[in-house]
């Protein structure tokens, strides 16, 4: 990342909290201190509307000084310090109530008497989503690699494997690529470990906020792969998450060993219909949850509405997330989301179907958004391969 | 787990509510639910210091109401319903403030007027500090599965491969056995991958709250296994967490192609005696911070204190953690905490040093704290494999 950037970056901050009334922001969260600064150490980083931020570090000052590319980065103060040196009584501060602990906001608010805190997380997340052209060949340089092990998938899937032998081949090989490995995630409540391969039709209820969950290793971890073997002429679905330079992609594809059965085809069919109309609306302005309802719209019109994004009963309402340096950015094409979306948002389409007692199937691609339709990073055949 | 030992938890948490004046705990984190439910799903749990506890499920209730060990596990309710539901007016209700978000917290309070939230993470997180006999067999199968990774680590290791390529060995031939993947960590500003394979001299200074942190593989990962190669005649240091059924052991070994330097062969005597030392003052009623001063005064009298626990100038003041749902629990031993050990509680003790054009050096071991001081749960032999 270039200085220059950063900059920008911190720039488009500044405008937006000068636009909303609030003198700074102190923003905790790591994943948001490393995209305004470029090093993503213990520490937390003061934007003031007008002049230069300061990140205030508490470990490791090294390493925050070795990659940190603003000015300004100095040892974390003493707590009487603080007050003197971020803003001044009367002073409104943003900080992103939707990660920021009760614990973390309480001390703030007692050594930095007589200011107000404001709730800075839209403003944060919206900057964010719009991606850079740098941040796009992040993106599509993640996207390479992770395709590249999905080629592989073919070489190492077997009848009789389990669904974590599955996993972890996958994994071993992101890993031997470089993938980072860490999935972040904003939302308070969800957790991953990389992605999942399910096989067969056993039922996946799980607290994951996908289509499809998988059942996991045991109820302290109840999602992703489980100890259950693969079996001829069952879907066996590939869902994973890449992570290059802190950036996250995003795919699934579809394998079977032997055939696949007539119905779980034509709801892949369909998945590839949703995904084309979804690519093709993905333009600035569009609203997210329209597009989710005409996704929506076109798995009930084919039959099946009632398996589409989950288990029937307990169906999420979304056909797309954005990604980035966490897997659950802005904009999210779901119900309820209304905002326009902007030119460089990146969304991981994935629709995909839930048929209790066949499996799940589906398709997941991501794509930036652009003037002509959503531009594919993730090259690769999206076709079902079948063994 | 039993429902027993489930209906024993909700006890003793009930107690320390009664006991502080604190109407009802309403815990919002997911390792928080497992502890006190046996499922980890997407939902909030009211505890109340009377009366039978609730679990209010998002996603999913199908599987909630499948893994819960507590009677009354509903839909999560509509916003107006949850006021009549949850205490009354005047209710005193505590919620960990150390990891609930701001926005979480705003939520209920709204929906929960006239009650005044309190912190209770202290009590929750000392009651998850003791281990019951059925938690110690889980984390004794844990270091068994670990283990046994660790006793291969010979076969794999060879000179030239990068640090990564080490790693991904290790995490696949965990995940082949049952590995979770994803290790929990409860501070705010940490996260980890796993673990960390970190061979030779380079510096590594980084925010991870350890004695080695790695340099990792860019600055938005910077901890754990780099793309640097492993040298002969370099120290290999290999610190892994393992995560079956929930349950964290962590542990560390040396290993070394070749001959290894008589500095940090002197170095790694003395961690092996600081390790007995502070195993044997893991008795119930031992202060944490005492058995840590002992340890740094063992460091310091050996000539090693300037490279105790960090690289010099970003030493960690600490020689163990407390593992078990989580890889940062209760008790520390370290500065600053000043509250006697009790019998079951189980920690990772890890007296390491760093030598700056050198390389980082150390044991670690997950032990329980019993009458007859700390128990090894992580059964293999400490010394230094030279291949």
């Amino acid at each position: 990342m270039k200085r220059t950037e950063i900059g920008e970056r911190i720039e488009r901050l500044q405008a937006r909290l000068g636009a909303s009334g609030v003198q700074a922001a102190l923003l905790l969260m790591p994943v948001d201190i490393f995209y305004f600064t470029g090093t993503r150490q213990n520490s937390a980083l003061w934007v003031p509307a007008k002049g230069e931020p300061v990140l205030l570090v508490r470990k490791s000052l090294v390493r925050a000084r070795a990659e940190g590319l603003i000015g300004d980065i100095r040892p974390f103060p003493s707590s009487k310090e603080l007050s003197g040196l971020l803003g001044s009584e009367g002073d409104k501060v943003g900080m992103t109530f939707d990660a920021v602990p009760v614990a973390q906001y309480s001390w703030y608010s007692k050594v930095l008497p007589g200011r107000s805190f404001v709730d800075v997380t839209m403003i944060v997340r919206e900057l964010r989503s719009v991606k850079s052209p740098a941040e796009i060949e992040m993106l599509r340089f993640s996207a390479g690699k992770l395709a590249s092990v999905f080629r592989e998938v073919p070489d190492f899937l077997k009848a009789g494997m389990r669904e974590v032998d599955l996993a972890a081949e996958v994994e071993f090989r992101l890993r031997r690529i470089g993938h980072e490995g860490y999935v972040r995630m904003r939302a308070f409540n969800q957790e991953l470990f990389g992605g999942m391969a399910v096989s067969g039709g056993a039922a996946s209820y799980g607290f994951f906020d996908g289509a499809v969950t998988g059942q996991g290793l045991s109820s302290a971890s109840p999602q992703g792969a489980s100890l259950d073997a693969i079996r001829e002429n069952e879907p066996v679905l590939v869902d994973f998450a890449g992570v290059f330079n802190g950036y996250i992609v995003d795919m699934t594809r579809m394998f079977v060993i032997g055939s696949l059965d007539a119905e779980l085809r034509r709801a892949f069919d369909v998945s590839l219909e949703i995904q084309e109309a979804v690519r093709r609306a993905m333009v600035p302005g569009a609203i997210g949850e329209e597009v989710y309802r005409q996704a929506a719209a076109m798995a009930e019109s084919a039959g099946f509405g009632g398996n589409f994004m989950g288990m029937p009963g307990e169906q999420s309402r979304f056909v797309g997330h954005g990604v980035g340096l966490e897997l659950d950015e802005l904009p999210v094409l779901a119900q309820g989301f209304a905002m326009p979306l902007q030119a460089g948002q990146v969304v991981a389409v994935e629709p995909k179907f839930v048929i209790p007692g066949k499996g799940a199937i589906g398709i997941e691609n991501t794509f930036v958004v652009t003037e002509n339709g959503g531009e594919r990073l993730t090259e690769l055949s999206d076709e079902i391969v079948v063994l």
